[in-house]
């Protein structure tokens, strides 16, 4: 926090301490605004629409920017955090580098190298800019929304650019660090490129795939499960914004989106040969669909879950629970007091009775010692 | 329960409980077993490998069947349920049909079309063959895996052929409600039509989303929130399995996958068009994005949630928990406390920390006074 502090006077360069200036009071602007302000930092709030400001005022994410005709007397500045919708973010980041000739300029939407370059043809100082993502969000959007814990314990992607200062990039490390975030530095073309992987192409899928249920019938979609409600629950973003973003990185999202149509493809076509009766060598569809879902398998693999650790890591023990107040929690503090750490709890409701199926994930090693403890306890376990 | 036991002895032609062969001792054979058991029916288990009969009637699923030269003193059956693999299905549903000329024939298998008309196809007695398929699973396979709460609260699918006597289907829907399921009754076309979109797809696009990964850094994954778990936590499933799946109802995955493979190049011809600037009309790319989006909110709107409600029918109060045995189970208790049901629980785990952030699903009216008491008690509220 010291060294913080430091940065923080270095770069807004008076005695006093130097103030951090969001633009753009929505839900990212103003979580970053009740963030900083209760990590201490004087923050101040701007946005085209002065009812943004007054939300995020009220709730205590900083003071209203004071407009004045010249820079005289006003507040200073040692960072700006642009939390503008994507399609703006270049253009403000821009002028907020003339505007605050010594403050560091950063931002925290979604795509990297587009504003970047835009700020590189317009010859902006690009020694004071940092590329920001926070990897949170909320399904409310605008200023009301907004909370200081947002970015606790999220990634916070901080992309320096090559001619961006060694003191640039720490200001903005202080900046997440204080929001509560957890630093992870990239390149703005890496993070693109794996945002593109793991964020843009699961979302344009996700609602491609929640598209196809709109021709359908009532009764087609009643006989669902789980699959269909975990692949589809992004598909409830809002397509405004997300437009912005795919189009913000439209290379990057065309270039991991058209492999998977071509895997797509392949498979529609093996799934063709297969009813046709037409396929010279029946193992041949066989064979291709295997080779796609065992790559699935090993992709799965990858995808990192709690503390980095990969979600195959845990057992899941199996309680039948009545759908009644009071008895979810009966069931954690059971299983706290057998002293075990729950690493993850799924839920599985059921189709028009009052029981679910609560999935206890915990440490392999664990299971054994919870299952026991839970059945002396009187617990339903089903496996 | 009486209707049950009625159709039981008349279908069983014989005064004693009439029982119920189950044909493949894996997981789901098995735990038919073992439910059935539960529900007091005598059931006998039957499969090519010895060891899988060994095992689930270790567990306790039924009694191994005496295979003897001749049907004297063999037990009585009043239905086979057939619980094969896939492929194997359709022969297996017609060889039971012409061995128990008194039972009633079904099964547990994902598709229904194509076994059927296997069995219609070879002239066997279809007033006695009902389609089957209890919507339920597990990551695990196997007899050993078999649990008597597999189906508890499930739709288990029960689908009359044209040429179905009502007998039969009662035989069934019995079977399947003394598992524990919830009985959904469908023609086998409009059944392998539902499946194809809310199953077989889902899968299908989540292995090759996850298949993507394998080709990417360490680090591209690394910077992946919830929305890429969610896609592809499917991609776990078998690849064996799922291959014999997507081949039996292959018309009607391929009837499901153009229509997706088409919007998904659309998007990919939209983005290619915004990235080389060659879009003569640049709200062109902009309007087919959103369009789909759009969509997709509107298809995830109908994916229905617990007991058949909207998920966005519940407000979600966000805690921050520290990830140490029991403080689940406190907030949980403390939750109980309030005398307030929740409707769901998300755990959002941490990057590289040891906090979790908590969201408790209740509905809209139950929050502000799940808020006031959990703040009360001390936790801390994020939203």
């Amino acid at each position: 926090m010291s060294l913080v502090a430091e940065h923080a006077s270095d770069a807004g360069g008076s005695d006093g301490p130097s103030g951090v200036l969001v633009i753009g009071a929505g839900l990212l602007g103003g979580s970053v605004g009740l963030a900083l302000t209760r990590a201490g930092r004087s923050v101040w709030l701007r946005d085209r629409n002065p009812q943004s400001v007054a939300d995020a005022v009220a709730l205590g994410a900083g003071s209203p920017w004071p407009e004045m005709p010249s820079q005289e007397g006003l507040p200073a500045i040692s960072c700006v955090v642009v939390a503008v919708p994507p399609s703006q973010v270049g253009p403000v980041m821009v002028d907020a580098l003339a505007e605050f000739e010594d403050a560091v300029v950063t931002d925290v939407s979604s795509v990297k190298a587009r504003p970047i370059a835009e700020a590189r043809a317009r010859g902006a100082d690009l020694t004071r800019l940092v590329g920001g993502h926070p990897l949170a969000g909320r399904e409310k959007s605008g200023a009301r929304a907004a909370t200081a814990d947002l970015f606790h314990d999220r990634p916070w992607v901080v992309a320096a650019l090559p001619e961006t200062s060694p003191e640039a990039v720490s200001v903005v490390r202080s900046i997440a660090e204080q929001a509560g975030a957890v630093v992870v530095e990239m390149t703005p073309e890496d993070h693109d490129r794996a945002v593109a992987l793991t964020s843009h192409l699961p979302q344009i899928v996700a609602s491609a795939v929640a598209a196809q249920l709109e021709a359908h019938g009532e009764r087609d979609v009643s006989v669902s499960g789980q699959g269909l409600r975990d692949v589809t629950r992004i598909a409830e973003s809002d397509p405004g914004l997300w437009t912005e973003i795919l189009l913000a990185n439209s290379a990057e999202v065309a270039g991991v989106l058209g492999p998977l149509v071509d895997d797509l493809s392949a498979a529609l076509e093996l799934l063709g040969e297969s009813d046709r009766g037409g396929d010279a060598d029946p193992e041949h569809s066989q064979a291709g669909l295997t080779e796609l879902l065992a790559k699935g398998n090993r992709g799965r693999a990858r995808v990192p879950a709690k503390h980095g650790g990969a979600a195959a890591d845990y057992e899941a023990v199996q309680v039948l629970v009545a759908d009644e107040p009071g008895q979810l929690g009966a069931l954690f503090a059971a299983a706290g007091d057998a002293g075990i750490n729950l690493e993850d709890v799924r839920i599985d409701h059921s189709l028009g009775r009052l029981t679910a199926i609560v999935d206890l994930l915990v440490r392999p090693e664990s299971a054994p010692a919870l299952r026991e403890s839970l059945a002396a306890a009187g617990w339903q376990l089903s496996n």
